[in-house]
């Protein structure tokens, strides 16, 4: 079924995706051991068997050892990420950020005050030259990256340039968050560690999340660091009032983790989502010979640039012709990659993503003084 | 079974009343349905079949009529207090409370660098004749309230002072946050109707929590107020990137609410509530003849004063003799109420509770120069 509008912009797994008979298997089990422990207040870190369960899930993915004292519970990562901008900075403070980055992280940021500055990035993330230049520049009071598979650009920070990054970053005692929630989702070739695994004397918080690797529904995240940063998460008002952040929702997580389901639903998704990845560059190759794009190896989505053809003007014509897509514009503190935007392979089978470029390709056709016409 | 020590400090319902049978139930049924939409990542508001339910169930409960559109989910009533400091609110902000209050409170405020300016009670609750004076003093920026069955004291503002409170925060446009997570745990006769309910001209936020009336690891709640101030909620980074705040449990509390389970599992706790108060305030009368209370009416606790008698210097006695709670120092910003204890009746069953009051009772003839002895 090919629907009225396809919707590109749409960052979320299709609802044929999300894990509904894992889910039901693991919360009946869940459930029929009347988990009382679960539905209490719970721990400020989390509930100590979802974390032994979560240690041992990352451990066997990452490839590189996780211990559960280096984990804490969250109601995933935008929570995760706005709790963050509460504890370590105060209005008026200035942030980096990758730029382009995730233009909702932005709308967080501004709720706290922050003064965001943008890095540049090329095929490799972050230019780790602009960084160093940008942290003496604005002694920022933390980075904000997604150094795999990055939202919205798909590229990945390479190994050589971690290493600087989180050299500089330990230099300057600028704290890194790194939103790696598409860390998981590699196509085949893993991408390099992730930031928490490093010991580079950087303070790192790590923000893990099963939205993107399970069902975005559940609300349930993890951050991974330092004992001493989770400290001060812990300490936080919110956690000591309320709470364990999601206990009943880690409750059901535990179990489908060690029913061993959840291993099977990230690779369902890899599988599913670099079939789709393929079908959609592979339209863009075929119907808009003149886009340049970068073929993701994991994640969600791919950026795709037109010279000379602005997204904003694009999107109406796009709209009539029954496609959309986030403009480049809405990733940045600014107005540039006005010839850029962001499609998502998530949402789409892989029919629903050619015909998706069909329409894109026609609607650029309309295009006024569309310099390829 | 008597526990070694009887923390009499626990604001949380013991392990047997968390509603786990009720929970299966719902669970099931929510999970067979294969619920994919309750996982993907909702609506703003949260979804709406929930807040359906959730309207029905309040109007029932409240006998007040309350709409869907007056309603937002939250996760819980901690995350919802956060993420009003976080919009209302800059740090330097002074903001006025009840003295005493509800101390994890005073760390969510902390957190947010909020200038915390306390408002005498009495046994009708807030006195108006002092918060209209600190209204016109401070100019804060948002009042923070629990009218009904307050934590610590217990005590309940009365029909007269709510429209009074409400009037002069409309005059003085100070945004009311009412914590009514208690509002629905009376023991026989309700208290005045919630604070959102009043047609009063003030901004009301009344945020409530299923952790008091069902169980506390579900970390969901609601906010309850006009359509214009949950629209600013909506729109915070938080939930534009989150989504909804809590889909997957409110799906399996939507379940739990139209299968007409939410009322069992709330009449039973207000009359097990009930039954432990009547016997944690007769062992008190038997074992401390000295100490002043009011018999609470609802909620979780009760406010002991024992004049002369300083609570932080007792408690290590209390703690040798096996029992604990919480001095009445920790509910104030400063070092007020040092002659008063917080016991909560939530935690223990009756016998319990009878041999707690007994250990404070022999506690309390070590207190060094007891007036009493």
């Amino acid at each position: 079924m090919i629907p009225t509008t396809i919707d590109l912009g749409k960052g979320q797994p299709s609802l044929g995706l999300l894990p509904t008979a894992a889910l039901r298997t693991a919360g009946e089990r869940f459930l029929a051991q009347h988990p009382a422990s679960w539905l209490q207040y719970g721990d400020d870190r989390g509930e100590a068997p979802f974390l032994d369960a979560l240690a041992g899930f990352l451990t066997r993915r990452y490839a590189v050892p996780v211990h559960a004292s280096q984990l804490m519970t969250t109601a995933g990562n935008s929570q995760a990420l706005d709790l963050c901008c509460a504890l370590f900075t105060r209005p008026g403070d200035t942030i980096l950020v990758e730029e382009p980055t995730y233009f909702l992280a932005l709308d967080i940021f501004r709720d706290h005050g922050l003064r965001v500055v943008g890095v540049p990035i090329d095929d490799d993330g972050m230019q780790t030259d602009a960084l160093h230049e940008a942290v003496a520049r604005y002694r920022p009071a933390l980075l904000y990256t997604i150094p795999s598979f990055q939202n919205p650009t798909g590229v990945t920070l390479s190994a050589a340039r971690r290493e600087q990054l989180l050299a500089i970053c330990a230099a300057h005692d600028v704290l890194v968050i790194a939103d790696e929630v598409y860390q998981l989702l590699d196509f085949g070739a893993p991408p390099p560690p992730s930031l928490a695994t490093y010991a580079s004397g950087a303070r790192v918080l790590s923000l893990g999340s099963f939205s993107k690797i399970c069902a975005p529904g559940l609300r349930l995240g993890w951050v991974h660091g330092a004992p001493e940063l989770l400290e001060r998460i812990m300490r936080s008002g919110l956690v000591q009032s309320g709470g364990g952040l999601n206990p009943f929702t880690s409750g059901v997580m535990h179990t489908l983790i060690t029913l061993g389901l959840a291993d099977g639903v990230l690779d369902e998704l890899k599988t599913v989502f670099a079939e789709r990845s393929r079908a959609l560059c592979g339209a863009l190759r075929e119907q808009l010979p003149f886009a340049r794009f970068v073929a993701p190896r994991g994640g969600y989505f791919v950026w795709v640039t037109q010279p000379g053809i602005s997204a904003n003007v694009l999107l109406p014509f796009a709209r009539e012709a029954g496609v959309a897509f986030h403009a480049g514009p809405r990733f940045v503190h600014g107005d540039r990659f006005d010839d850029a935007l962001r499609l998502s392979f998530a949402h789409y089978d892989s029919e629903q993503l050619r015909e998706g470029v069909q329409r894109l390709a026609r609607a650029t056709l309309h295009y006024p003084d569309n310099p390829r016409a």
